[in-house]
């Protein structure tokens, strides 16, 4: 794609209160960054988002075990192994290194977070891993880097950029800020990848509300992103609330909240997109937005119908306006609705209304649409007043190769 | 693939009291057929299933506003245009063709049948269509061909070869044959391809219980294929019996038809993988067989949650022995399950027992077996005693390149 605003790293600063190392632990690569820690020496609020994944990994397991999550001391993320299907073996590994950390960090296994992105079935190499942490956990401690970039690159698996968003916002007349960070080139990789995203922000929120805020933002953010519909073992997004600017928000309707909440989803959705335009082998960044469903979730299956469809998507990456494959794919969706009723836009150009191929429809305006990076499908099902936006990427042949080939 | 039984074309007799004509009406091209027409001259006994999706073709709408078409006079398909998303036109069109069929060959228009396939959203060329038809069953008929052979042409679009099995059987002790003429290399092609298969037989077969019939084999051949999930506008089975042998079958479970219902399933299913093994880019035609589920939907709903995901389909394209991609295909379904009970065989190769990577587990071994042309995954859920079978193919850069540029 042209346009690299996406690519942009921000400048952020660190959060009061806050730590972060990293390190290599030659985890799949010997001159990659990929071991990221957070510390947080006051403890953070913590709410949290896992993957619906049947086969999750071990770090997945551990949260689901202790549900009482609400603190946390350490974050801490490894890249190039998901610790996924690695059985019993896995699982003891998780505790050794929570443990560990415990133990250097004086705080509670439950106040640890682990995330792992990387290949799945194979055991962590717990030498390399334990090695690295009592380096950058030590006194003299091997801090390759102290930034949000470095925590960003560190777990970073196929992504070509490292990806963040930084925000300041306001809640009542105090200012407070919003940083995510995220991985991800498409729930696939070289090796498996994972989407990962973590915000954090200084203000001060309860988990409960922590938690009520995330799954709201999410649902609309990365919840709503897909490169080819595959899903990790190992997915998570992470909201930390550090309480450094103390506010009396009580629940999540509460007015002083309303630009923060804007802005929070605007953080998640920008940040969603960014995975979505480092999709392997993408050359467009398309946005599908349904409209005129009966509820939500018929919008938003109708979207990912399209979203997900190869044929769309192919036909997108070659600039072919071959706008029957999206009313094929609408079709194909399980929801209930009227193809006379179907209203399609490419852009501001309207395809079809309401049924009806517009008259004066012009195949080459679309095709000159279709140049674009990115593109905007627009479909109205003129049966009800609900909407949903997804974001998806071209396919391209690019994506087969990096994909057929990444081990050999 | 280097495999070419797929390929080949058997010889297959006319049946007794049926026509074959076939036509070029240049619809899409000048140089191939694109019209079939078969006639029953006594009515052939009729039942079919069609597209599940909500923007069907006006040839669908005409099946499903006229439920009791029970007997056929004419097959006619058309292809290089799918007449689906036409409007009132496109329904208009179909009706002059059905006035004029049922005026020719002096029968209900309710005994016709017409299937189409092609690019949506474009009306039919109804001048150069009609004149052909007129042609076709004229006095001076220009017939191209007068065989199975030319019949599986007319109906192909990107299919890189005509598709047939020919099949004696027995009821009773009484000979009957068994004739499938299938299109289709993926759901997806050129001109946005549809999934098209007719079945024919000689015996004689109740309206009612070819559709018991069709119901069960349906579901376990073209209803267990898949090359990109993607759904036409106008897919279409339909199973004649032209009732030239008689016999006194009143039930599907008739013992009598014990053999005859095992070849017909055995044709379905050879037919329908004729369908993936010339999938647009396909190199290796893939098995997937999931066993030990609870009940048939959960062991196929697993089995097509790894057939239609791009990271498996790109693994095997690349003989990437990346089996956790599998494991992951798994998970995403929807399926309740237990990733500790989960078994894994690539062919005669076991790579997880239970939840266990084998031992002695050899990638060597594995990468070995993904060179072939015919790959068989393996699943066992150790969860009930149920079991699916589905067929797709791998996923290259060829799939790419035909459906991003096709039109250009």
């Amino acid at each position: 794609m042209k346009k690299i605003h996406f690519k942009i790293f921000p400048k952020i600063p660190l959060l009061e209160g806050i730590d972060i190392i990293c390190g290599k632990a030659n985890i799949k690569s010997t001159t990659r960054l990929d071991i990221g820690v957070i510390i947080f020496h006051d403890l953070a609020n913590v709410a949290y988002v896992t993957t619906k994944s049947k086969t999750f990994a071990a770090n997945i397991k551990w949260l689901k075990e202790n549900k009482k999550i609400f603190k946390t001391k350490i974050l801490m993320v490894n890249s190039g192994n998901a610790n996924a299907y690695t059985g019993e073996e896995g699982f003891i590994n998780l505790k050794t290194i929570l443990s560990f950390l415990s133990s250097k960090f004086n705080c509670n296994k439950k106040e640890i977070i682990i995330s792992s992105t990387g290949v799945i079935g194979e055991q962590l190499p717990m030498k390399k891993i334990m090695k690295t942490l009592q380096k950058l956990t030590g006194k003299t401690s091997e801090k390759y880097k102290m930034s949000w970039d470095g925590f960003a690159k560190s777990i970073m698996t196929t992504d070509t950029f490292p990806k963040a968003i930084y925000k300041t916002t306001k809640i009542g007349n105090k200012s407070v800020k919003l940083i995510g960070i995220a991985k991800g080139s498409g729930m696939i990789a070289p090796d498996m990848a994972t989407m990962l995203g973590y915000i954090f922000t200084d203000a001060d929120f309860t988990p409960r509300i922590l938690k009520e805020l995330l799954i709201q933002i999410n649902e609309k953010s990365f919840n709503s992103i897909t490169v080819d519909s595959d899903m990790s073992t190992n997915d998570m997004v992470c909201f930390f609330s550090t309480r450094k600017v103390l506010n009396s928000v009580s629940s999540v309707n509460d007015k002083s909240i309303e630009t923060f909440k804007k802005d929070l989803q605007w953080l998640a959705i920008e940040l969603a997109k960014k995975i979505i335009y480092d999709g392997e082998g993408a050359t467009k960044l398309i946005e599908v937005y349904v409209c005129g469903s009966k509820n939500y979730l018929d919008a938003k299956n109708v979207a990912l119908s399209i979203a997900n469809s190869l044929l769309v998507k192919t036909a997108i990456a070659g600039e072919d306006a071959n706008w029957g494959r999206i009313i094929m794919a609408i079709g194909k969706s399980k929801v209930k609705l009227d193809q006379s009723k179907i209203s399609l836009k490419l852009g501001k150009n309207i395809i079809i209304n309401k049924g009806r191929l517009k008259k004066k429809y012009n195949e080459k305006i679309i095709s000159k649409y279709l140049k674009k990076n990115e593109i905007l499908i627009e479909v109205n099902l003129n049966n009800g007043k609900n909407s949903s936006r997804v974001w998806t990427c071209d396919l391209t042949k690019k994506y087969i190769e990096i994909n057929a080939h990444y081990r050999s």
